[in-house]
């Protein structure tokens, strides 16, 4: 149920625009080759915007310094361009108006996101290549700054709510708004997490089947068996599971919207009678299951939930129990934009493996495999930012275009964190310990195509 | 360099034996089906050692009691047997005086192990399944008292000194004791850690080269590069990536017989110019190379160590660096048997995931694979044991009948700990963060015979 949350801040590019100072909002509209392309020009308006400060120009100097000096050029309103130090640039970041510079560079993480959703900040060039560049001179940079970086992180973290209320109203913010977006660029299946990719050629298509057949082999389920999914987005794994292992699935999750729609399908599909979906949350999970299954829920969770968490597993796995969480994560403990945390996913938070353990390790689950897609995660992304921008159009038309902005954003920082290396994709397989019934090698799941295995 | 550390504390099959107790050694002669079956028959007194008060049965009850009631039968000096509870006993543990009853009651721990080594304790049944029994009662009676378990172990673990000093101290008592020894039941490479069974039917010596192989996979070698090693044992993975995978390794170990075997091998294989085997710490290791390896060294490493260990990582790997730490692991953290950190590995600790990452996460490292090799460490012990078994004659002529017993129930104890899952093997391969020039899939793992494969 979750999709890529990143550290990103950052601009889309643009050929011309001017922006509308006294609305404070961009105005948006498509441009000529905007309908299929996906690409938008902004208008905006340059007057009263132009004059820069030398001060304003001395911070913008330090602020890229400060972000470890990535190769990308800022031009100011006035027109002057403050130059990339190192290797050539790879695009140019427009700030169209001195209240947006300034804004900048006093909160740059959470300016750059507004500025560019409203269109008073824009980038000439690529943006994911852009964004990409931005973070990894700042990951770079965040090297020398490590200590600080933790007390900011851990105080950070504390202000994120997920109880049971908080946690609906997060997760309402982002699933509920309107499947008919979702279906625009997602799969047809609707599936919104990292997908698996046997080789890079095949469709998003063929790789999100590959990704729940890798789930389920890596699960190996057995025909009969019963199913816990915690998070369970459109239904789409719970589902194929029911389908192809038969297997009896028990499905939660708080989103309405979601939930009415696996229902549907379900029923459409006739599985009614093997997968069923609860609108709930995961704290609610009552019973007994050979299987515990979690796709993208836990970046949701927060770490104060953990323990919480991990109680709900051990609480409702049986004796010969296993389990898989699949999450968002990052090599260490750090904070997210709060663009992203504020505007696209209140309460997310992606754990570094050491604060995964923490879900497991206090019930005393035996960790059996651990897999990094992080790059697959970035491949996934690419193919959703391109479908959606050739429905840029219809998404436009659906909110608006400062709406179509803000996604565009969110989904090229997000290829650019894991592309870069500031997000990872974790899936990790458990089970109670001193179970020997357990593969005795991954080897069967690279067995075949991918497809039900065993 | 490791092998396995594990929390047991047992018994060896015999059929009859008299505790001599003025001496307080067991006198052990191989019996008439000593030699090729290394089976002892224990030969003590039992004049004098015959009484168990009403206070000692009742404490006895209450020691097995508190170990989760296993499945064994206590038959006491006196001849009275305390019988198991549950199910069927698998074995009965025979206590062959009072003074070590007594023992046994004040210090299960220490004195089982040393008992056994005495032949002041015995088992009639199978030593392994005695001892799996053991373990898996008492890890289901552990989790009732976790807290308290959890301050132990803290304190435990502050015991333990891996200086630089304490470490060749440890080192030596396990791993210098002579290499004549090693090959009486190692294969003949002298693999002393987990070896990979692509099934498990294959040979011993088939296992440890498919391992060296895994290992080398994982770590996608390319001719041309370097290794440094961590802990190289005899040298033979150090070997097998020159001399197969045409990288240039320089290899770490504190054990002064262990460096001059590898360096013989390296002479006789015409692999010196490719395999540089160096008589120091991991400390020491100095310079920058593409990948870092450890197979078996961590467990020897203490957590108190684990930041220093991860800053040789970091210094010595370059931009595109990679690696794998192969460690013995746990569940959760705890405590080994004292028996076994006095008797048989001095300063050994087998972390838990969580202690792992504390490794890798300061410096910022991508963990990529993390794979649990649980089930074929103990199929690789029951290897040596079978071979150790075989050549416990010779082994008694080297040493005395007290060392085969002691090595015995090590062994036995460290199947039936893999067995009953309390403990893990890990290998955990990670990476710089933001290098893209990561293996897509893991399939070519899994691709052909397990022989060198790119």
């Amino acid at each position: 149920m979750s999709s890529p949350v990143s550290s990103h801040a950052g601009v889309r590019s643009s050929t011309s625009g001017v922006s509308d100072e006294r609305s404070g909002q961009a105005k948006l509209r498509p441009g000529p080759e905007a309908i299929g392309a996906g690409k938008f020009e902004v208008v905006t308006d340059r007057a009263g915007g132009g004059r820069v400060s030398a001060a304003e120009r001395w911070l913008a100097r330090q602020m890229l310094r400060s972000m470890g000096s990535p190769p990308v050029r800022m031009v100011l309103c006035s027109g002057e361009e403050i130059p990339a130090s190192g290797p050539p640039p790879v695009a140019r970041m427009l700030i169209r108006d001195r209240a947006t510079l300034r804004k900048l560079i006093l909160n740059p993480n959470l300016s750059f996101g507004d500025g560019y959703s409203d269109g008073r900040i824009d980038v000439e060039g690529d943006l994911t290549e852009f964004l990409e560049a931005v973070y990894r001179a700042r990951s770079a940079a965040r090297k020398r700054v490590g200590l600080l970086r933790k007390i900011i992180s851990r105080w950070w973290q504390r202000t994120r709510s997920n109880t049971l209320r908080g946690s609906r109203a997060n997760i309402h913010h982002h699933y509920d708004i309107g499947n008919d977006f979702y279906k625009l660029w997602l799969d047809e299946q609707l599936v919104y997490t990292c997908a698996y990719f046997p080789t890079p050629q095949v469709t998003l298509e063929q790789a999100q089947v590959a990704k729940m057949d890798h789930v389920c082999r890596k699960l190996w389920l057995r025909p009969g068996e019963t199913v816990v999914e915690a998070g369970c987005g459109w239904g789409a794994l719970g589902l194929h599971m029911a389908k192809h292992y038969g297997v009896k699935v028990k499905a939660f999750n708080i989103s309405h919207e979601q939930i009415a729609y696996a229902r549907q399908r379900a029923k459409q599909e006739g599985l009614n009678s093997r997968a069923e979906f609860i609108e709930d949350d995961y704290r609610a999970i009552s019973g007994r299951f050979d299987v515990f299954v979690s796709v993208g829920m836990l970046e949701h969770v927060g770490t104060d939930h953990y323990h919480e968490l991990g109680k709900v597993v051990d609480g409702c796995l049986g004796p010969c129990g296993r389990g898989m969480i699949h999450s968002i994560g990052q090599n260490e403990p750090g904070e997210l934009s709060p663009w992203l945390t504020r505007r696209i996913f209140p309460g997310a938070y992606p754990p570094s493996l050491r604060e995964m353990t923490n879900v497991l390790e206090p019930w005393g689950f035996s960790v059996l495999d651990v897999e990094n897609l992080r790059l697959h995660y970035a491949e996934t992304l690419r193919h959703w930012l391109r479908r959606f921008e050739a429905a840029a159009g219809a998404v436009a038309e659906m909110f608006d275009g400062r709406f179509v902005r803000t996604w565009r954003l969110y989904l090229a920082g997000s290829v650019a964190a894991f592309a870069s290396g500031g997000l990872q994709l974790f899936q990790t397989v458990f089970a109670r310990p001193g179970v020997n019934e357990i593969p005795w090698t991954r080897a069967r799941l690279y067995e075949g195509s991918g497809g039900p295995g065993g």
